[in-house]
């Protein structure tokens, strides 16, 4: 754990200098020398084999310390795996505080790897200096530091809001490319490559302070501390938005290994755990983006629903933006009669003036339909599309007549050529309207701002201690345990009894039938029903003969009696140990085709009970939930409470490693648990 | 129906007219007479109000015959709904045989609008002139014909080889300037607006034979006759690929009605149909530049599953590639011990030399690693994604040395700034290469080549008329009598019995048992279920006596007493009548929660067994269909033959409005009907 300041070295150094640098060639010292040869404050070559002091190549670092009699902050390393150690160290005793280390050939190609990645960690933790890499192609800092960048078009890069930490160089060079592309500059662009010592936590801590960062923009392809990097994420969410785009949905863990030498971590867990800690999660490079492009702009207030405004001034983009808002869940309501009737004034009669408005060709009543709509109560955050058509319309004038931004937040998109449209683009920019190009971008800015401002509504979640945690068996348990320990949580379970006879069973079927389930009590069978081992709806004194016999035939000495759950919705809920973010809570629908879809809800531990409750309604079959045919109806508050509580167990007992209910019914009269089971952690060694 | 032919006169016309055409001022009239004034076959104006023949606006089409002695083909009416008809067939009587009509107000505005509406279509009736919208910005022709466009920068739209026919003007023009922006040209942009005469089947025939046009974009927002669009789709695809973009996914219908007077088509129904006569599906708008701009240079070979090769030089956008090809189903096959031994003697050994090959930064090896890929037979397409790095390689002068495109079909993506990356794409564009700026662009591009090679692998489809079809029971019929017409289909049911009495029902638990199924037997009852109507596993003579108890209990009078199938996993397939596509089937997984997930795979009929057989791999619980946990494995090929055969009658058998299997279950030795349900038609009136 460091501090974020030990990264201003990094990304603001005074000097810095280039370790296998040299004026000539196209090697990677030559490339990275030329990209940080403008830099204000400074950079030094290092060549031990090809000095050229008269140059400014100097054969070693002190030397170079010498002669310039400057200090010299950070070291960007373009040596082979082999010497890098080795010049890390020098560079930490001629007074450098940071490094780059460019080339590959550490852990992530196997033994002889292992050890040079092995030795610079020893330098690392002796001395203290930062590490960024190794398999980087390195930073870029427009506006407060260096080029160091082995892509030499980064020198190019404009400066702007939005901070990049990204796992792969190349994702962090391509997407600043296209942020510049989209008229957004950038205050950082960081690639970790393998990340052996400064990690996403790092640089989001870093980027959470500066000031020049107003959205923060985070690749992952691999997780080494879960826990910390949702910590991170937490608290940079609280000065500014984060945008997650994560790596590896399908299987592409070998490729992936190769390049950073760490395993995937679960796409599905590390995509839930920091949507959770409050980041935007987006699908791709372009939807990145998009996302980024509004959230530097602007941030809506924190709400369960905003709504949007869509006005367009040509029907079919507009259609295609609300197509893929409700698509995605979004609110687009209705306009109160005063905004109708406002905008029926200065729009033709026959265009559709409801919720998407569409204004027809636009002219000058544009600006009074943009301020109405912002102006209405049910509405959040404006979004407008239209074809440019500058003889028509100033688009600028009529965004500021509006009052926008200040009135109401808006998108705006202005298609066409961008010969056109590029200048709108970039004014509308500089008064702090997001600008963009298509409808489809129209719609993903929308959904980042929704999403970040619905998840700071639900806030950053966490702690719910103040509910005392009972003690957990210790063991592996047989049901009829798991069940009453599931009740000293207040879980419900169905009135049972546990019978050592026939008699008890008798005695039992008498106290809570007719109409009972008889199953097995045996902690070491997983699968009941596999072996036989359940009975449905016993009903007589001579059916419940059967079904003990049946049982005994298993070689069965001790039942479960319990009375039947009233018809209802299966669902699975549980809590489980995650090798990359430690303990999680999940749920899903039961039967077999929602298992074979693998529809799953994910969240970290703990976890408040407003978070708990939006898990339902991820899941692709939650019709299902709410009534489906005259079913029963979940109760989102008892869920949650279930949920929390299965986290809680987690967090307090270190002894259980798992727990389960399957199913969990929801009947026309609450949740109740109708089988579980607790999974004790092995033993170590 | 109409020949193609009659749309040259509208978007190659000889001299064209603006009705309601102004030199001055910026109404319609005059920013259209604009965008035409360069057209270089002329441009006639006619004002009644202001006639100005001095400068070339006359009082009449008649006098501007007259006066400048040309044949005007096409005139743009730029005047009221109310004046459109009269005006239609002064144009008409003037000798123009096309016409583009921009006002809205005619159907999409009810009473009033309907009958201008009425007005126009009896005067396309009576001359035969063609009309292009109403309630359409005009159409775009770069290379033979006009820019009849009232968006000003429509003018600077690049001739090139997309034809685009849009339900949408504005998503026509949208998607011109996108194309420009990717720098791809059009050879004809069409908006329909409301499509009262000219539709989508027509400008697709127009396209298909236009030697100007290699691939064609299709925008739908609602489909007036499926059939005939199908079939029109069908044609083109053998020329010429097509890729659709869908509007309507989620419940846009009011403002979609609103703008052009149609209701919305099934969404999921429209873009199967369309998928199966051929075209390339798309998710959006730029999904949709992607795949235009692929399809526009190159058309792999009709494949069932091509294989990718995907190169990069940069690890993380190309993980970002390899995730999303992988995810979307697309297969990047192990490359050959050659090819690895071939790229292994030219890249770093610390590279990733697997598919993907990971090339670190590229160099002058960079085209023989092309090629190498390129000749691997298991590869049918390349991928290669890199940063702009022009120090280290011309990727031009590599892309023809690997003998690209020539040697093997390749997409090529390179990031990075506008200022270095334009000029590459445009010279790859001339040599025949499709050039892409992101990972999830290349990763379009990609899934667009295949979806269309394996579609024509697929072929058209279509008849398998060689099947007789025998004669469906008309009216309502019983659970007994559909199953009877199912075995004469070919498609197995469990044995049974038709039972009128208690006598007869134990002579056939006798014949049948122990282990029936006992249903209640009414052709009124459509789900038995519900009313009791159904008692399985009766293995015993009382069970059955408790059994008929109760259905006598319902009314019941005739009872069929069944075998139990074994178990398995449960389809639901049939037959229904769309109203835009006609005769349909349907297949989906049994069950609440498939049926709450709507997780359906729709074909238009007829279909041949190999489309049949594609239905369930669309499923997304399709792993419960493959062995799910020891399960039955669904044959494919029964499959095909059960759906074909359902297809085949609704076309046969003109008084079944649907057929309906619920459930066919998947067994160890086969498919099993367990019930059915045929619907007569209704009687019309």
């Amino acid at each position: 754990m460091t501090m974020a300041g030990d990264l201003q070295a990094m990304f603001a150094p005074r000097t810095v200098a280039v370790i296998g640098g040299s004026r000539t060639g196209g090697k990677l010292g030559a490339v990275m020398a030329r990209s940080l040869s403008t830099y204000e404050h400074g950079c030094a070559l290092v060549n031990a084999r090809h000095p050229d002091p008269a140059e400014g190549v100097y054969g070693s670092l002190r030397e170079a310390v010498a002669a310039t009699g400057r200090t010299i902050d950070l070291v960007v390393l373009c040596v082979p795996a082999n010497a890098t150690a080795t010049a890390l160290g020098e560079a930490h005793d001629a007074g450098a505080r940071a490094a780059v280390i460019c080339s590959g050939g550490f852990a992530e190609i196997g033994q002889e790897g292992d050890e040079h990645q092995r030795a610079v960690l020893e330098v690392v933790a002796r001395t203290g200096i930062r590490v960024l890499g190794p398999n980087t192609s390195g930073f870029v800092a427009p506006q407060r530091g260096p080029v160091a960048s082995f892509v030499p078009a980064a020198a190019q890069l404009p400066a702007g809001p939005v901070g990049i930490v990204a796992t792969s160089g190349g994702v962090n060079h391509a997407l600043a490319f296209a942020l510049a592309d989209a008229g957004v500059g950038i205050s950082l662009a960081a690639g970790l490559g393998a990340g052996v010592d400064v990690t996403a936590p790092d640089v989001l801590e870093y980027l959470a302070t500066d000031p020049a960062t107003e959205v923060v923009a985070l690749h992952i392809e691999s997780v080494a501390d879960g826990r910390r990097l949702l910590e991170a994420v937490r608290s940079t969410v609280r000065a500014k938005p984060v945008v997650a785009l994560v790596t590896g949905r399908s299987d592409v863990a070998a490729f992936a290994r190769s390049h950073t030498g760490a395993l995937a971590t679960s796409w599905r867990t590390t995509r839930a755990a920091l949507r959770q800690a409050g980041a935007v999660l987006v699908d791709d490079d372009r939807e990145l983006v998009d996302a980024l492009t509004a959230l530097s702009h602007l941030r809506l207030e924190p709400a369960a629903d905003p709504g949007i405004g869509v006005i367009t001034a040509q029907a079919g983009p507009g259609l295609l933006v609300e197509d893929r808002l409700r698509t995605d869940g979004l609110r687009i309501p209705e306009l109160s009669t005063t905004t109708r009737s406002r905008i029926g004034e200065v729009l033709p009669p026959l265009t559709y003036q409801h919720n998407p408005v569409d204004t027809g060709r636009p002219g000058a009543g544009f600006g009074t339909v943009l301020r109405s709509v912002a102006d209405d109560p049910a509405i959040d955050l404006v979004a407008t599309y239209m074809l440019t058509e500058p003889d028509a319309i100033d688009l600028v004038s009529a965004v500021q007549e509006a009052g926008l931004p200040e009135r109401a937040p808006a998108v705006v998109t202005l298609g066409g050529p961008a010969d056109d449209t590029v200048e709108v683009r970039d004014q509308l920019h500089k008064i702090g309207v997001p600008a963009l190009s298509s409808p489809t971008a129209t719609a993903n800015a929308t959904r980042a701002l929704v999403a970040d401002a619905r998840a700071r509504y639900r806030g950053a979640g966490g702690s719910d201690t103040t509910r005392q945690v009972p003690p957990a068996p210790a063991g592996t348990v047989d049901e009829a345990a798991a069940k009453e320990f599931l009740n000293t949580l207040d879980i419900p379970v169905p009135d049972s009894h546990v019978c050592d006879s026939r008699e008890q069973a008798c005695q039992a079927l008498a106290e809570l039938g007719p109409g009972v389930a008889v199953k097995i009590l045996d902690a070491t069978i997983l699968h009941k029903t596999d072996v036989g081992g359940v009975h449905l709806d016993i009903r007589t004194e001579s059916q419940l003969a059967d079904a003990l016999d049946a049982l005994e035939g298993t070689g069965a000495t001790r039942y479960l009696v319990e009375e039947m759950a009233p018809s209802g919705v299966d669902l699975v809920v549980g809590a489980r140990r995650d090798p990359v973010f430690g303990s999680i809570v999940l749920c899903g629908l039961g039967g077999t085709a929602t298992e074979a879809l693998a529809d799953v809800s994910v969240r970290v531990a703990p976890l408040d009970a407003a978070e708990a409750m939006t898990m339902p309604d991820e899941l692709a079959g939650r019709a299902l939930l709410d009534g489906w045919r005259g079913g029963p109806v979940l109760d989102r508050g008892e869920f949650a409470r279930v949920i929390t509580s299965l986290g809680g167990v987690l967090l307090a007992h270190p002894h259980v490693s798992e727990i389960e209910i399957n199913p969990l019914r929801v009947t026309g009269s609450g949740l109740v648990a109708l089988d579980a089971v607790l999974t004790p952690r092995q033993e170590e060694g």
